[in-house]
């Protein structure tokens, strides 16, 4: 048993839709979200500037003395982990490794697709998680770079002629080659996941980072004998983020699906 | 004559608009343009942020000991130009005044519209321009939050349904209140202006911000006797970025409507 909190950060609002996972698997664990909105997007940044922005955002996490951090950010992940990782005496979990492998156990013709943002695809960091599983595995990668900032403006239905047009244009090559297994790279992605669904057909498999990552964290902590007390009915979720926390509590339910009753505090993340 | 160098700054690439009408208006003079890559977009952020941001570039511009700096940035404009100029000894030009005193000229009707960032509609500022010319002017304004990274994505193509789509959403209440002039509140959306031009009809004049205060900033210095020496063939530019150089060659041609030969180096913007 293990009282302390699990940090959990994003670049921004997409890894509430991990934190809500987490939150569903293990309700009775205080769960501490970091969403960097002063900051956000990560994605299109260069690798020196998402390490000083992912050093800066763990520092702060453990100010809470957390038991483990989950990266709840595709290019954090990506880019980013191996140094979190080494730096770090707890478990640093990114949404990387535990979609790869997912990936690499889902597809049975051996080709699987990725979607991400510009830095995930280029750091080629899923290639590897799925190399070491099985190198004959082909994947084929496609950076999507609008599909957060459409996202975040909530034109996630299905029908929409903007979202269904750029959607189509990212997957086109993922269905001309045939994948039967594609990773939603970013953790905006699962919003959209009907769409991209209904487009690629029901032969493929859609891999969830943030739920396989949700699935690992709650396996590790199950293994280290650290999940929280079980006389704790549930586990208080604070939010913090970087940014005016005003419209936050909006986008926020979108994302994790519920309502948010719980704080949301500004922290100054540029101290840290 | 004064020697000196212009500053100008964006949160990206944007202000490059307003840079090449700049350097086209005023071929002589030596231009430093610093574009905060690392950190854009500001539209989304909260005033104090936004405000923070700013002070730290023209804190870095201020290193060059220039004779004016530009605010090629609608955000910094609307939310944070009276700051700027309250705090410098030198001419802090945005541009908002120049684009509000163009539009309250060209109405016939009385009736403008503004499309900018959230934080720039949300500022009323070219309202409060507009309305110190002529309080009856009406000025209707909408955030457009798409339109940026729709741009940076390179979708400025007539006949794409995406942009198209997205224009026409944004544009469909200034075409229903019938404005005569739109003010295009963002140094992006020039990009934009054969569709925009195309959907709102021959009879609504725009109004391009970048091009409006190159005007304001080539009268001041002419009027203050602080333009570049006569003997000077062409003016050097110089391109600082906060995030990595490597694209940013690439994407500001686009911008500036010609091939960047000159220096772009990097900087660490947090240490201003």
């Amino acid at each position: 048993m293990d009282g302390r909190p699990i940090g959990i950060f994003d670049s921004g609002l997409g890894g509430l839709t991990a934190a809500g996972e987490l939150a569903r698997l293990l309700p009775r664990e205080r769960i501490i979200y970091f969403g960097d909105t002063g900051r956000v997007p990560y994605g299109s940044r260069s690798r020196e500037t998402i390490l000083k922005y992912a050093r800066q955002d763990v520092s702060f996490l453990k100010t809470f003395g957390p038991k483990a951090i989950v990266v709840a950010c595709g290019t954090v992940s990506t880019v980013a982990i191996r140094e979190l990782v080494s730096e770090n005496d707890i478990p640093i979990i990114g949404v990387v490794e535990p979609a790869g492998l997912a990936a690499a156990k889902a597809t049975r013709n051996g080709r699987v697709g990725l979607i991400g943002t510009q830095a995930s695809v280029r750091s080629g960091a899923y290639e590897r998680v799925i190399a070491s599983v099985n190198p004959d595995i082909q994947v084929l990668a496609e950076a999507c770079p609008l599909l957060v900032p459409l996202i975040e403006e909530g034109r996630i239905h299905e029908g929409d002629v903007v979202i269904e047009t750029v959607v189509s244009e990212y997957l086109s090559p993922m269905k001309e080659a045939g994948v039967d297994t594609l990773v939603l790279g970013c953790t905006h992605y699962p919003l959209l996941k009907k769409i991209i669904s209904r487009q690629m057909g029901d032969h493929v498999t859609l891999i969830d980072t943030g739920e396989q990552c949700a699935i690992r964290v709650s396996e590790l902590l199950e293994q280290g004998g650290l999940l929280a007390p079980v006389d704790r009915k549930q586990g208080r979720r604070q939010y913090y983020v970087s940014d005016a926390p005003a419209g936050f509590v909006r986008t926020a339910s979108f994302f994790l699906g519920e309502q948010i009753e719980d704080s949301v505090e500004r922290v100054d993340i540029d101290r840290y």
